[in-house]
């Protein structure tokens, strides 16, 4: 914790935005403290940046943060931070992270990492260079279900995989009368259901089966015109996507799935079993072993037990928890890594999963518009 | 019914093949004349044809056949018979059906109607030619709750769909000891998961929610070598499905998912509210209407009451059904439009859909084989 | 089957009743000649009686037996018949089985065996004494599902079972102006909802688990005047049952569960393991095993392969069967007993097990009446 | 807020225990301040008490108390304490908190209010006398899903109640060498599963059907020893249990069911329609409306939208929350009725309701020793 100067066993933190991932990760410092205990490190929260000085103040008093700022240069500025949290729109999300990094402040930043692949390289790159500790963050990751799969897919549970399925649906769009944000900009989005969907499921399709090697894809505008602006991005995409080996795979995003609030759903199938996850239940995993057993089935596994990722943290067997709490084991993975000089990766997103990411996403992209498969190719 | 001669009220069936289909379809020609009252004609199961001698005269026995044959020529030759039915293999399902509808018959034909698009558009001409009414197995449209789905979208009440996701999923060879089938050979069978299962989800899709104008596609080929011969098939596909207007859809099929046994499911959001299926389960539809009911969410209909498509066949509401009724249905259909000199469509599939079927498949074929989305054009 | 002389491989079959239940018989009878292969014996479908003239001449048609009768005196005269079928209402289950027996004829009745525990227990004695072989038709008996369970429970893989609950649920009195049947009548019916829909919980509990020695009920009459006459029957009870040994249960039984068709479910909890069974998917067992895996938790298992109770009979993995499948496996196992000399129970239900839950019934009645806890006492 | 002193905004909370109880009421008091803003009042965490010096001033630290304390006495005694939440075992509930209110803190209970119905009467009678808030922490009623259930049914788009069947099953006990803890004491606890699990159930009931009239009951003890002690509470309940009114329900609670976890269950059915709810799956509620509707069926609404209740605090659609957000909702409105002087009733539970399900409680004793149904007669 030198590279800040002033904190020791606490962490000052700043933050830029207070939207509701700000409410997302400002709870995530303040029960990390005592849900886990020890924490690693305590989060002291220094200060707060949003460009409306009214609402980024109320959101300091909220959320009990020091102070506030307008600026997010006057947070990177400021030595009592320690960890610079970018929660910014997508077009704010490079410059202030490198500044901060600079600035030797280890650095969080919403995901998607970049607009683009060649922004996204660049954050990734140079922030790599200071040497500071860097989490993209994928949250679900952090899901004790997703969690539980990854470790029975490293021990061989599951044998080779040969197809993953997933896709992840809302529905805030179909109505078309719903008003415009700037997440239907491409300037400011850099896409859409895709950079905002797409982007967690493409992370969790690397974390649990491997690199992409290959997509193809078609993506759609259903609505182009909305109450307050025209939108630019993309609506919903569809995605085959290759790993490296055999694995086969499709991804989905979309926001016009109605009925569907915030579901992002995988199944893996491979030569020893299977393994499926819906958010909307995300406490729950669905396991199949091909053991011979005549009662084989699906079994939904609650992922709450002693026995199961996080779950000292929590409760009594099946008293489940909440889609935040995922911030909080993220944000407590980042700080140990932090205060023993550890790894982020591989079970949290650095910043070159952010790039590959978005490496699969231009992909995406590019495959859509020319109709060809597109081989993904990662820059070192 | 004046096309077969001897009948009246009756209709003489002839059936090629007595597999496990062969079972399913006896089965329907039995119980119709019972469960639904009166039948349109009452089937009187005339003769049954198959390569191996005991085996077909056991099946005749068993199936109540006054008769049999080795010969699928003789079965065609054969003026009792009315109605030929084909449940032979892929590689012979063009010449006799063909030659039936020449001599007059009737035809039912197993899905996929051809190995190839050219294959089933030659049958398909001719035997539209001869004027006798041509049935393609699809018979998932007959499931209850697929058939209240096709009402539902009919009348507007889940509006514009925007997207369709389906999969076909089994797991009978992720074991790479299982034997080799003629179902493993592309000479027999044309392809494999794609044939096999991916002709079921197309003409779903097409019946569902409309035409497929353009695919992009993968395969996989998994154990290309196994006891008994070797595997000239694809084990598994994706695919990008777009529709005619905007719809976006994916299907995939394969016989590698551990777990999932018969796992045909499919599900549909449109601009007014959303359906989902699933063939385990295949008594059961998910609606989900977004009428802004605050108890709003997927309803799991149970179709099996008064109101309901078939039901007045069966049973009191909750007695569920099984897989093998839906050919109950089918024929049953069949029979109507041949007592009614009514059309097979377009509830029921016919040899024009089979082929529609296969243009499909072929586009995904060279979709996989090029990288390059396929347009989907139809023969007239 | 020298009892009724001129049968060999074949045995005639007198049916008495002919509404929902004398399809699902009538089906059995036609199906069991091929599903399982070869039967044990040829079912010929002799004679059919009823009082309406006219609608039991149509069923003989429509059902394909050979003759009709407007009294079952005909029937139990008939030489032909070897096995009596009684589905005719509860007030016509006595006399016409211990006739039919003194006759020398199989008999199968359907539940409840009587309407009282006297009635049940004069039936089974007298058709006792007379050597011929019967079959109280508790269907759910040979559900595949539930025919695994009992084989887990017997191999003790669920250990020792501590408790069950159960309810079967309808919802077809919910609606106030729902026509008044027999089966609201006490003097036809003897109860309600109790013999109706409790006996087959009742059963299935004796069945999985054990004797019940003790009973604590409350029963309502919600509705008691209905079109077209008096409710003199329970619409519903409520009981607490207390088995031989420490296991607790409740089982509840009601036509007023707005949303349940046909929702018969249990679950059992035993040392080792837990059970459970809705019967509106009734291809699914739920199995709990407490064996230590991390990835543990209730199991879908889709009871359709291979190693499944009675699975050989019907179709691939996945491929599902209905309701009515339970009368195939149940008249072919009584037809396999009557062919072999062999036993009825413990895996079909005896005219003893008839009327040991007709015993149960009747301390339900006594407890609700009372409100006390009642001893059930069988006799021998 | 005048009682204690100090505070204007703030209040100062005293906490009685420190175990898991103590974690989920120390969250709330933190996450309330942010997640609902403004709050009605600002908790500070003045002080905790517990037996162990050491245990207990590590959970002030870890909590963010300003002190600890050894004896609950100190608390009472502490004029900085406007509430005092007793989270202590059930034999240290009456006597704390009537001294808190006696010293005019407003007070928090947890459930069991007493051990028996005598001694929960006593702590209501002498603590409504001080004129303080009082809330026994029936946190269940806080679920989003079942505050919507509340809402439906006062509404009456349910109709008139027939059916309440409840049960809350967990599996901590399956293992004969679990430990003994006070939990199994008579003495400490009272009851076992009875007052731990089934209270809340019993609350539940009363809250959305309506007050409890009668009840017949068993109980067991499946294992008497275990390692550190004898067992001398309920390992098992089942009871009847009859509305005032004519709605019939059952309600049951274990410790003994493998593979449940925390599956407190409950369904209603009414003439209009039904609920169901598990608390595994507390983001959801099943919903039937008998609406004549074809696509009817059980609705899974996700309660986790802008028009359900308690959701302004929370997340986007879908996004879930876990268990313990109840207890934030819940104490957030025992502060609300703080300050502003209203109510505690009837959302939340008062100590009043507290005493009626001790009653209730008291009956089931009763009915399971005599075998007799037992009225339930309530004291004013």
């Amino acid at each position: 914790m030198e590279r800040s100067g002033a904190v020791s066993d606490d962490i000052g933190i700043g933050m830029v935005g207070y939207g509701f991932m700000g409410k997302a990760h400002a709870n995530a410092f303040h029960k990390l403290r005592y849900m886990t205990w020890p924490p690693p490190l305590v989060p002291r929260l220094v200060t707060i940046a949003g460009r409306s000085e009214d609402a980024v103040a109320e959101a300091a008093r909220r959320y009990g943060f020091e102070g506030h700022a307008t600026d997010w240069r006057d947070v990177v500025a400021d030595d009592r931070v320690g960890l610079f949290d970018n929660l910014g729109p997508n077009d704010l999300h490079a410059e202030p992270t490198i500044a901060a990094a600079r600035a030797g402040k280890h650095v969080v930043c919403e995901k998607p990492l970049g607009r683009t692949a060649d922004e996204a390289y660049d954050t990734w790159r140079q922030v790599e260079a200071t040497g500071v500790k860097h989490l993209c963050a994928f949250n679900y990751r952090f899901v004790p279900a997703v969690r539980l799969a990854r470790q029975m897919l490293e021990a061989g549970e599951i044998g080779e995989v040969r197809h993953f399925r997933a896709s992840y649906l809302q529905d805030w769009l179909t109505d078309p009368l719903a008003p415009w944000t700037w997440r239907l900009d491409a300037g400011a989005a850099g896409s859409g259901a895709l950079g905002d969907l797409g982007t967690h499921v493409i992370d969790l399709a690397r974390y649990l089966v491997g690199e992409i090697s290959a997509v193809s894809a078609a993506t759609r505008r259903f609505v182009p015109e909305r109450p307050g602006g025209r939108v630019t991005v993309d609506d919903a995409f569809a995605s085959i996507v290759e790993f490296e080996g055999t694995a086969l795979g499709t991804i989905e995003a979309t926001r016009y799935a109605n009925g569907r609030k915030n579901a992002l759903t995988w199944e893996i199938n491979g030569s020893k079993g299977s393994l499926a996850f819906d958010l909307e239940r995300l406490n729950e995993l669905q396991v199949f072993r091909a053991d011979g057993d005549r009662a084989r089935g699906f079994r939904n596994v609650l992922v709450s037990e002693a026995d199961h990722p996080f779950w000292g943290w929590w409760w009594p067997p099946g008293h489940i928890i909440g889609w935040e709490h995922t911030f909080v084991h993220e944000i407590t993975h980042l700080l140990q890594a932090i205060a023993e000089d550890g790894e982020v990766g591989p079970y949290g997103a650095t910043f070159e999963d952010g790039y590959r990411a978005a490496e699969v996403c231009d992909a995406i992209v590019r495959a859509a518009e020319t109709g060809r498969r597109q081989e993904v190719a990662y820059r070192a």
